[in-house]
């Protein structure tokens, strides 16, 4: 698949709520996953697809998704890139939050090699 | 300025359309910039703040821009993404277009060092 093709299944996938099954296609074995910074018991920078499905199957266990929104792609050469809007509620704290950010994806012999998350800046009034 | 400051500065010159002064305050002088496919007289990739400069005052001469929407930025470390939906008329052939894509921003040592821009893919019936 090139390029555009990755990034069309993964938006239609990610539509669909189906996070694992993008993983699972579309994901190279050495996938290199960054998030903006570490999380709780993650780093920022996780590798290997193993790491990346604990990622997903975290989220799923952990956040009820009310809404979300998936634009895109945006695709030239090698890149893609995909805007989310979740609002979610984190089930430990119960908090509500509505988050956005992009991934700007690197796609290498028809698999996704890279995947790094933007999140939309605050406003500072 | 941090990564953070140079996208939302970037921004707020978009969205007021002073395309130019972005690349005056914003830009390295060895700036490097990336569209998607090489356009009439202009090849995909270009370097340095003259050429980009050459192509801000292509744009101005060429589009008539109806409306101009600018989303973000998204920013993580040293990147930042902004998304750009413009409603123009290309002056020559009078042709009306919507157009969407987002930009992709590298900043080093407080300035733009690269941008490259990526096209909405368009839906396949």
């Amino acid at each position: 698949m090139n390029t555009e093709e990755v990034a069309t299944k993964l938006v239609e996938f990610c539509r669909n709520r189906e996070w694992m099954k993008a993983i699972d296609e579309l994901y190279a074995k050495d996938i290199v996953s960054v998030e903006p910074r570490a999380m709780e018991n993650m780093p920022a920078e996780m590798r290997g697809i193993d790491q990346v499905r604990g990622k997903a199957e975290w989220w799923e266990k952990n956040m009820e998704v009310h809404n979300a929104k998936v634009s895109g792609p945006f695709v030239a050469r090698d890149n893609f890139v995909v805007q989310f809007d979740v609002d979610v509620t984190d089930k430990g704290s119960k908090k509500r939050m509505q988050m956005s950010e992009v991934g700007i994806y690197t796609v290498k012999d028809g698999k996704v090699s890279r995947e790094e998350f933007l999140p939309l800046a605050q406003k500072k009034e």
